[in-house]
């Protein structure tokens, strides 16, 4: 096994024990990026030689016994919504020509104290405004799309050209392409981790999380990123916490809400066997299912853009009005279209999330956690614009991947999609898990007690 | 002196020591109502009967040694947004024809437990929407306004016709009518006392609290009211507690926040001299005064304005589409305006808002209160729609008392307005205490540190 092909975990094992170094890593990582890369087009930036001299200090720093924790010399890649300091936040977009952030945002300072080696900056559909990150390709089939916003990241992270990356998540943009790559994706509760330096969509949905290859990894970067920034005025006061999962499988007492309605209507077959199988697996670990409605289905995609598109077009109303002819036509017509919306829109959907909110609330008293399908079919190929579904329904291929993802953007609370198999193409499948707000551990260990009755998961096929 | 003359914590006093019984009180404050109602106009309703037989009861219960705490057999107004089981709620206006509460709001139903008596209820301008309330007469100058929206409770407690009673406040609406009328009004803490059941102006805005005679008076209303409520989703989860303000008049060590911006400007002499004086006084109590300069003062009109109209217009959607006539015109074209409004302007005035409580709390770090004129001007003619200032300036009637009013909805904070003398014109003036959020004890340990510096004030002249 090559060093890039190790989880965040066991790289970390190697490096504390010394039977690898971060420069060892860093090199096998910058080394399969440059294979993959031009096959994949993850990356907007690529900083190797700063990312070799930072393995060299980390590694002169373990030498001398200062071991930074699990993070330390581990390489990742940011989302380029993700402010560095020093380096462009492109935000994939020409809009976004000649920038240059002045200060690392407080998830990119986090990560670089706690030992993390930057790589580069990843893709993300132009302003985290889309659902298939056109730049780049599907890990395990290049005609396919990645799946987005953070279709860069996802795909690094499958293809070995990252050992874990961060996302943002503000209808979906973790959790969809970390289902459609068959890797990790973790949206947590938000105002768990600061958005302070991350380019805003809709300040009222915005999420930062991990994408990574396991369950436990992702724990361990949602370890480094948790916890208090007043520059983040969603920021939650919650202590630092060791979101590192327990160890053993048994979830015996533990109550799995199985969704009667929403999560499997207007499912690809195949996922919903895969999904439905990966619950079977759960109450075999003692899990006990219980049925649950999920409220208030008919608002959810209302309230999702109702919420969004105005936000998104507060945020880009200056440059709306200068530099329109820079934006991707497809963002600047759903920003455009926000003009058209009036404050009733707006305040109907605030409306309509508060009591959603609750409603969720009253749910997830009756179970700890819910499990369903991530998106509701594998990764579409990249010329698709809309899906045909059995019943002869058509949608729209973003309607349809935000569909799943969105009620825990609205609701605020963690999700966590976890790769539960193959379609007969060969295209991964993701679970979701979605628990109580701030209940992150118990959504961890669901998924790592899933992850180890499995076996280890090999890097996408082609890449 | 009269029984209906009496403070709250005087009439609490005297029940306790069964000096008075609540059927004297009432029944000297039914005649009261009686005697100034046809000339003032307080009330909508008045409900003698039920009443009377509360009374008799609160005196059955104190003469077998029941005694319910410092409300016991007080009487009151409430609002005529505040539901009351088995009662309209007319809200002052046409549309509400008809109307009949199935349940008690909290607020009612906890000043029922604690022993209060309703005496009626109380004129609001339409639904709250405006600041003179115009069945209602100023109760110092009947060829003035009452002020609003609360002006009802506030000519009520003013006059004698109440011995205290409840208002709400979204842009002024306690605060504004209190200081026309030479009574103490109190805006809590957003989200300290619940809003169940009571009529929405906007949301986001809306405030409940008590109109009382003394400062004392207030905190012992506010005790009552105060605590957590599941069914007002903006409801703080903040424990039970006593606010009656401490005895004693000393300062010292308190730092009293004078602003250098915004509250002294474009105000009348008169009202700006007696607030300097005020504030002269608690400075002579020991108090040091720190100037302190009002952030984004620019900002403060759009906000409330963009906040409260889309809010007001999505309450009132249905009836302004079925039943627009039944409106007050200047309600229906406010409430019409809103349909104009773009989602941008609403998105917009909430990131205002966000970026205001963060400049504010700045602000009240560094001093313990903020003490400020409550209105720029004393009570106008009733048919006044705009004053004229000294520098040539003119402004609406209305964006004038709201001017001074909007902060501490805007940014949520508590504040407290204390009757500080009268004009030439005998008209009364009052000063603004606005303190940290859940600051409400300093509030009323710093207004009742000066109401004990001064002569007791009498009832409103004209009444």
């Amino acid at each position: 096994m090559q060093p890039y092909e190790l989880s965040l975990a066991a790289a970390a094992d190697a490096i504390r024990a010394r039977r690898l170094s971060p420069v060892e890593l860093v090199d096998s990582v910058l080394d399969r990026i440059e294979k993959v890369e031009p096959h994949l087009g993850a990356y907007v930036t690529v900083a190797a030689e700063q990312a070799r001299r930072a393995a060299s200090e980390a590694e002169h720093e373990a030498a001398q016994g200062r071991y930074r924790g699990p993070l330390h010399g581990i390489p990742m890649g940011l989302k380029d919504l993700i402010d560095v300091s020093g380096m462009a936040t492109t935000a994939s977009s020409r809009v976004r020509a000649g920038h240059r952030a002045t200060a690392d945002s407080t998830v990119a300072a986090r990560l670089s104290a706690a030992g993390a080696i930057l790589l580069g900056k990843t893709h993300t559909h132009e302003f985290a405004f889309g659902l298939t990150t056109p730049q780049t390709r599907n890990a395990w089939d290049h005609g396919r799309v990645a799946g987005g916003s953070s279709g860069g990241s996802a795909v690094a992270v499958a293809s070995g050209a990252a050992t874990f990356a961060l996302g943002t998540d503000t209808g979906g943009s973790i959790r969809v392409p970390a289902a459609l790559n068959g890797v990790v994706g973790l949206k947590p509760t938000y105002g768990l981790v600061p958005r302070h330096g991350v380019t805003s969509l809709s300040w009222s949905l915005d999420h930062v999380g991990p994408l990574t290859r396991t369950v436990e990894d992702a724990a361990l970067v949602l370890t480094a990123l948790a916890g208090h920034d007043p520059r983040d005025p969603a920021s939650l006061s919650v202590p630092a916490a060791d979101y590192r999962p327990v160890a053993g499988t048994d979830l015996t007492g533990l109550r799995i809400g199985l969704p009667r309605t929403y999560y499997f209507d207007t499912v690809h077959p195949q996922v919903e066997t895969a999904v439905r199988h990966a619950i079977g697996q759960l109450e075999a670990l003692g899990a006990q299912l219980v049925e649950v409605d999920i409220p208030m289905t008919r608002y959810i995609q209302a309230t999702q853009w109702g919420l969004m598109v105005p936000e998104a077009g507060a945020y880009h109303e200056g440059s709306l009005r200068t530099v329109p002819e820079l934006y991707q036509e497809d963002v600047r017509i759903l920003l455009e279209a926000s003009e058209l919306m009036s404050a009733g829109d707006y305040v109907r959907a605030q409306r309509s999330r508060t009591l959603m909110r609750a409603e969720w609330a009253r749910m997830l008293e009756e179970v700890d956690v819910i499990a369903a399908p991530s998106v509701p079919m594998p990764a579409v190929g990249a010329d698709e614009e809309t899906v045909t579904w059995p019943d002869g329904t058509v949608e729209g291929v973003s309607d349809a991947y935000v569909r799943l993802s969105a009620p825990a953007n609205i609701t605020g609370v963690p999700a966590l999609t976890v790769p539960v198999g193959h379609d007969s193409a060969g295209l991964p499948i993701g679970m979701q898990l979605l628990g109580r707000p701030l209940g992150e551990p118990t959504l961890l260990r669901v998924g790592h007690a899933y992850e180890q009755t499995q076996p280890a998961r090999a890097l996408a096929t082609a890449a």
